[in-house]
């Protein structure tokens, strides 16, 4: 097993979490009921806000992972035997279906063939059968880690609106959180459902909601038990910077120094940034002659690239000798999936020479697996990077 | 406000991280289903079941605080509507008690004076009087965070022997874990509730179920709806060393450090320092003239000294003027307690002269804070600290 | 051997580095070429100008100990066989002067009682009487490590200016740089020499010279060898913030940070709490029935504190006593003192609450070594401190 | 500028420091006179002596950079005026000639082209011709930092060996050590000159001498002045671990974790491992159409490539072009190569990725700095070592 050199992170998160956000996490913890605390708390959740674009909304954060924020989004909406659409864009959307079945809701599912995101269409026409306006809110998983296939959520919106059907929208952008854009209030989202570990470039550990006034609203009304997950609980103490029970401290430095980098950088150029290294990842996935799972370009994920193995050869092998050979995690075919793709995370810290790295040993990977491929995809990704940099002029002078 | 030097974190948790464990949590993040995940996994679940002294029983982490751990006790084991059986030794075990209210369980309340641990006595008739059996569990703290009175689990487990009752016994061991013992199976307790940010010496943001194989059989009936707590979600991929989610895995490299440190010390030898820390604490109070909030000496909790105001000052004031003028966060009295008590945090990576730093800055506290008190308090703490050294004689080599 | 809880450094440097400098320097090495570098060098270049109060003078930073820059500061300006008036307050002085002969000068030794400052009568006396200006340089230690002594760096150039005497001032600041006042311009300091492991907060590995428009004429006929210390192979490279080789990238990080630290503070609260500290210390030894090694109020050391130890007990067996129980480290006393003196070191990141920890491990310590003294001496200190704590009053708020 | 995602440092050092020695150098400094001390400072020269390959030998480590180094050589073993041989292989060479005369000695320069490693012929002529046996020590420099020429240690041995010459043989290995194997009882060498940020993967800020019984016995009468140098000085204190004057603690933390790290590895597998890079990067220089700067294969070195730029193009603008585009820094050509070529540095904590994502970062900037060049240079890298990967054959388990 090669174990030298720095680790290559390619799995769709948890990514590469940089030094800086690690650093912060690295100092003791301190009273979660004190003065200096409440600062970090109120950064932390005024700058979540801006991550996800809202001033109307307020942000919850939960000491738990991604997972948890999906029961929080549940019960805190719904009340037992409640209806909610759900559309089945892949394996993450069939495990938040699962969640609200056991928790006592009733979800009616969309189905989809996993290599598309959610059809606007299909959601209009399910709202506008709904005749009593029973289904209580649409569920949309903004991008689909298991697929590589993103949602378009103002279309979901606008689709809602089509139907004039007063149901919640709420998305799941776990892998799209501060990676691919999510305007909640420009696109009426009620509940966003985020996590730490992707492209907040943290390690996991946190998760969020941020939730719209209407969704405030519903709320007081919905009847499902909550305890740990109640928003009410933390409201109170939130806008103050405290938190209803120990909050993870040292999560919170992490999230104010990533949150603090991601603005350096700028969100739009962070976004930029991550259709460019996705591009140029398809780029080099065609030249090799394979397939990409997402079949819609306006789908394409700008997170994560899932690539279709040819037949007869099975994925974790190839990844397994990836492993061993080149030191890189890649993601593996989930559920129906399984064996039949790899996912290929470029979401979070990461540039253009780690992407490069990345596709280089994907390429080894395959030619040491044997698996049949056109050599130069990573050359493909060269030529449109070198092409597309924002950086090729030289810095001009003040004299010049 | 006094920021030099180091802060003395002196609440009663979170407490000081030891340096190892900071630094071990300070690398990347790695993927949760590689070998290498696997086998912190196994370290962390294998090493907090020594911990808890279970080898019959399984230990559950989950990404979320101690308070996440109450509620996953609550709905693998519980149905609606069943009847809790709840001591209230204080403030945590009232707020264990309301949520065990909202999630719909019916909490049956053996009052107490917040300044005892639980009486067995008391368990023991509630119990006998239960003749239907009803009552599907007795829930205890072990360590009352908000008084400093610790309950005996061993009589509170003759207790319900003696009633020869079927009831579960729950323990929360939140402040306790790692620092007063807890043994598991010796003591028939089916689930151990606990936390990261106490005894276990890491940053809050993962907590824990042990569980014993009685209370695995109760899971199977177990009617309240649940899902992000389930435990039988996480046995599968557990036994291997992975997570059903994703799971905090830069706590878990933590974790794995802090039991490395609490057994090369020696989990008995780390339970002594924290009765002598503790002793001392309590010569330093009645040396000042002040009174221990906790009445029974056999309850003494060896986490934390919880210290009655005199009549006429307040908790709070005082507490501010220590951590404006000493730069040490010390507890405050909670809900009925508020401004009457405050409470000194001795647990978790500490010493004796972190110990006499401590007292030092609650005896200058209370003289800047005009709190009428004798003299020489921390001077008994010297004395006795010196006296009961387990290092006073020279270490002899081998030539001696 | 008691290795619980956080371990108290108290010999007089290396001292406690706090954890924004350690993290600081958990960073990765840049190109010591490149334009980040050069941010980082001038930071650290003009902040230390401000830490030795010079506008005049420039600084250079040595990837070296503190013995480095001893050397570094007599090979700049000296010839073989120049003349050097040196003082002898104690062990450092001394080893000073060891160095000097070693490398071919003739030091003229002013002899000291290691009881005292240096006395500025002597050292005028001393250039009177070299009518021939064959004295090249005034050589004094700010703070003799070994002794608790500091001199009057004030009266020292008085003394020289009195004497008319063109010989340069060249000033050891290990011990007292950041905890004892500097004013390179103020006092006519030609060298600092200076070190990183003590009032700088920093671990040991750079060191220092401050150097005045003087001592750089007088370098450029200085004719002893020289290269890895030349100073004029500094000043180009450092002019953009570079250095002629490696430097140690690391510890320029932190020493940014600990200068950012410093100013925060403010440096004139620094070496008022210095003094407030020491002075705690001294009544404590006082309280003890112990003798103070430093027999000159006016040449007390805000550093440190050096102890006689009472006859016929050994300080080497006291301090091993410290170290084995209580897990603190004090300073042994050196060469002539070796066995005598115990030092206790109180400088850096240091406040009240380590301070009163630090003399309850001394005074139990000697319980334990069986020393003879008065218990109640760490209670003087505790009365000092409460009663000169510059945060007594409450903050008031706007409202107030 | 692109500052996004991780940055490659990929000058010929300092080089990427590993998670694993930043984290260990990240902990308190503590007393370097203590018994924790004296473990880790024994640990640090007795692993040196491994990584150096010396039973005979004795390692000292310097609190300096290792320029630092090269003065210690120098002065603990001639006298004024004495005569060294030295091997111009380039611009480190001649800094070292240039430090030989300013600290009195008489170097005579065997002249080279910069394009090759010492010519052993060339070396023994000398020797031979010098009759009196006046040149005390044949200076080379194992690993040109500024060609990428690596001179044949065993060969000049054979050289002093064949001219029967009593000259010490002194090596500098700054920037192979740890990288390219050193056999310093194998090869005779009586002294190796090294430092800490290259192949042994910590930041700079110590360096080393490993000096044999023959150096150690030349020294005795060596008679330039030195006193910080001074190896006698150090042998005392280093036989219990501990050093004269205060030692840089924490990097000597990260030197004892970084040995380890070498040694798990194996230091047989680390230097393949380098040859296997450095040729995978000759073959991409060479697909490029562009020429190495070293010309006897022989000779090539295994820590770094230099690279000739064509002509009218300059190395420096191209340089900018990656760092402003890929956040990479390459290394510049040093004194008469200045603009001519880059030097890529393939050493250290280093792996395939890293090197095909420099690879391919310099491909890039040849293209945006318009620097002639055929693509497909970075394809060839992949080509090789996904052909000479030594993880090819996947692990069998037991059963199979």
């Amino acid at each position: 097993m090669n174990t030298s050199g720095r680790h290559f992170l390619q799995i769709p998160g948890p990514t590469n979490v940089p030094d800086r956000v690690l650093r912060a996490m690295d100092f003791p913890t301190i009273d979660h009921r004190g003065p200096r605390f409440a600062e970090i708390g109120q950064q932390a959740l005024e700058g979540m806000k801006r991550i996800v674009k809202t001033e109307k909304g307020e942000v919850i954060i939960y000491p738990a992972s991604g997972t948890g924020a999906w029961e929080a989004a549940l019960v805190n909406t719904m009340s037992p035997g409640d209806k909610v659409l759900m559309y089945e864009t892949g394996h993450f959307a069939m495990l938040w279906r699962k969640m609200a079945e056991r928790i006592g809701l009733q979800p009616i599912v969309l189905e989809g063939d996993w290599r598309h995101g959610a059809d606007p269409n299909a959601i209009e026409q399910a709202l506008r059968a709904d005749a009593g306006k029973d289904i209580k809110a649409v569920c949309v998983v903004q991008n689909e880690t298991s697929t590589g296939c993103a949602s378009r959520i103002d279309e979901v919106r606008k689709a809602i609106d089509a139907a004039d059907h007063p149901a919640l929208l709420m998305v799941d952008t776990i892998s799209s959180l501060a990676s691919i854009d999510m305007r909640m209030d420009e696109w009426g989202v009620d509940v966003v459902v985020g996590g730490s570990q992707k492209g907040l470039m943290l390690p996991p550990g946190i998760s969020f909601n941020a939730v719209s006034p209407k969704a405030l609203e519903v709320n007081k009304a919905a009847g499902l038990p909550r305890s740990y997950w109640d928003w009410e609980d933390m409201r109170g103490p939130n806008a103050k910077g405290f938190f209803p029970y120990t909050p993870a401290t040292n999560m919170l430095y992490g999230l104010v120094e990533a949150i603090a980098m991601l603005e350096e950088e700028g969100l739009e150029n962070v976004f930029a940034r991550h259709d460019r290294l996705a591009e140029a990842t398809r780029r080099t996935v065609r030249a090799w002659g394979l397939e990409l799972l997402c079949q819609e370009p306006r789908h394409y994920s700008s997170s994560l690239t899932a690539v279709v193995m040819p037949e007869g050869h099975d994925a974790d092998a190839f990844r397994d000798a990836v492993l061993r050979n080149f030191n890189m995690s890649l993601g593996a075919g989930l559920s129906k999936l399984a064996g039949r793709v790899f996912r290929i995370g470029h979401l979070g810290d990461f540039n253009e020479l780690s992407l490069t790295g990345t596709l280089s040993g994907v390429e080894m990977g395959l030619a040491i697996a044997g698996v049949p491929h056109n050599k130069g995809g990573t050359q493909a990704a060269l030529d449109y990077l070198a092409e597309t940099s924002p950086y090729r002029e030289p810095i001009k002078t003040a004299a010049e």
